[in-house]
């Protein structure tokens, strides 16, 4: 059996009952019932998801897919192709927005080569090169169905070996020039919302060329004709390796049972694949931001996840995994450390004079 | 010339010229224009504040001011007055909620008794009590005129405090059961809003009681008529000493030009009120998470703020400000440790082979 295949069944839910568990001892803790929202949401999810209430993060590591999209000899980003291999290498550099951000939330970086059109030199790139970028979308498909289910394994690999190193809370980012494109196209076909609702100008297109990429998104579709109930069907023809890879690191955390974020528009579309192919790995992912990109609320809901970070972010990279993670240790403390009113009956008395 | 005056009277507005020159240095960033948006506006922000491009937040300190409201006594709040001197000892124990949230985000409490309705006996609460509690506003005014401008006052002093001992990132806080109707009657008050529209459940009411939370506030305004336009006329009739203390919180901040974080809906009500006093308060706050409780979205409109925290939390302490404080110190790092475009094109060229 294929990795992939072995990962989709072995796939089980959340212990529900540890949700709930969590959900009764949150409630005896000193403040009104729920009133600290989405934290206490976080605790009983990971409650649910190690099958322990008292969980803590020891090791973070934020996995980083690079990899180029043919469709970028059409125009539809505002950068060129080349600025994927210059970035991937900026990620080693540590001079880049999620290095800094990553370095504040005291997190490390597993930066992948899973596709990008150039010979990386440097030797922590970890080299998983399935091609020298994709096919242009508008006129053949991305990828064969078997390069997208390499994709998808090498994300898999990757957490397995994070998992096996000790990690125990993992982030999704992403390189790659066109890459809101080809998510775009696979939230349009998967979700059936028209391409003129989810598509945005990504890094900062003018009205001109951001109609050029609506157009060439629907050529994409049109020409291809992906099949929506067959996620690798639609990854292969209108999606990317990265999106590929990164599907597969969703796969990975759930098959591990290892809490992981979501960043933005492009991490979520993989994120929506990943849910599509098996419903479970819901349970194990955690939204961060909502993107300013404009289909990112839409993926959202199609994953039924609520980002929480509202900072109009638009960068990917993975940048928004690091504030996530901090949030997310909080909810941790809270479920940990915070006094139950049992504890407080015991000794409240003596502690106040009422007037 | 009171303290108060003098305050008002040395706040100056931020270095405009410095967000300005900020926002360049971000623009120049190794990121597309904009993108990491509210990171950006922060960092911006904290150089109009400082003077500085480079800042760096090295203590924090989370200031709550706990007293009690006279307005209890109307079965305003699902819980018993006396809680909050219960939990102000709690501040003190460290097992409340902000103790664990301020822990988890490095940052130190100082907890002020400016008008808790007990003695307390914890040398380490700062007892610096105005009255033991305030009037019941649906009554009579809340407060006299003197006893609001003391408490704010005492706000002012412990941010002066604060900033001589070298804390350079404050948080607001409060306990006073019963805060959620004096906010709201200041909100609607200061923003001619009706109290339907601006009240909500606190902590947890019924329907019925919700019925009653409102007539009860409606009651307070009309018997007292506060004059919209004197701020300290509207927190003495209708206020709270804790709504006083965090005003003078805000107000010192500006007058110290230090940041300081807003939490949830009582927190703002008193940020709104500083800006009232002086408007350029406002470019020394910052926004956090946006309250569950009804009226915040509305206070935040007032002030013209952006929270960019969507927890769906209503737990007040200052619960929100250390889950802010590390998002403010992202920023930090953005500006000051990401690399820009012009350093990288120096060594682009023998980075990468492009295919």
């Amino acid at each position: 059996m294929s990795l992939l295949n072995e990962t989709l069944e072995s796939i089980k839910p959340n212990y529900e009952d540890k949700v709930l568990e969590a959900q009764k001892r949150l409630d005896g803790l000193l403040k009104p019932i729920g009133s600290l929202g989405v934290l206490e949401e976080m605790a009983a999810k990971m409650a649910g998801i190690t099958g322990k209430l008292n969980n803590s993060i020891n090791k973070k590591n934020i996995i980083i897919m690079c990899a180029d999209n043919g469709v970028t000899e059409d125009g539809v980003s505002s950068c060129p192709q080349n600025l994927t291999a210059i970035m991937t290498e900026n990620f080693i550099k540590g001079i880049t927005g999620v290095c800094v951000l990553a370095d504040h939330g005291n997190s490390e970086l597993t930066v992948v080569d899973v596709g990008v059109n150039a010979d990386l030199k440097n030797k922590k790139i970890i080299k998983r090169k399935v091609a020298y970028g994709t096919k242009n979308m508008s006129k053949e498909p991305a990828m064969t169905r078997e390069e997208a289910i390499k994709a998808i394994e090498v994300g898999i690999e990757m957490v397995d070996k994070l998992v096996k190193e000790g990690y125990d809370l993992l982030g999704t980012g992403e390189m790659g020039i066109g890459n809101t494109s080809t998510s775009s196209a696979v939230l349009s076909v998967l979700s059936g919302m028209s391409v003129d609702e989810v598509v945005g100008k990504g890094a900062g297109l003018t009205e001109e060329q951001y109609d050029n990429k609506k157009a060439v998104i629907k050529k994409a579709i049109e020409i291809n004709q992906p099949d929506k109930e067959d996620v690798i069907d639609v990854i292969a023809k209108v999606g990317g390796l990265d999106i590929a890879g990164l599907c597969g690191c969703f796969l990975g955390a759930a098959k591990n049972r290892v809490p992981i974020v979501i960043d933005g528009f492009i991490s979520s579309a993989a994120a929506l694949c990943a849910y599509r192919l098996n419903p479970h790995a819901r349970d194990f992912m955690f939204a961060s931001h909502l993107s300013a990109e404009p289909g990112a609320i839409y993926m959202m809901k199609e994953l039924g996840l609520q980002p929480f970070l509202h900072l109009n972010m638009r960068l990917g990279e993975g940048t928004g995994c690091p504030l996530a993670f901090n949030i997310i240790e909080a909810s941790l403390k809270v479920i940990n450390n915070m006094a139950s009113f049992e504890e407080l009956t015991i000794d409240t008395d003596y502690l106040v004079d009422i007037r």
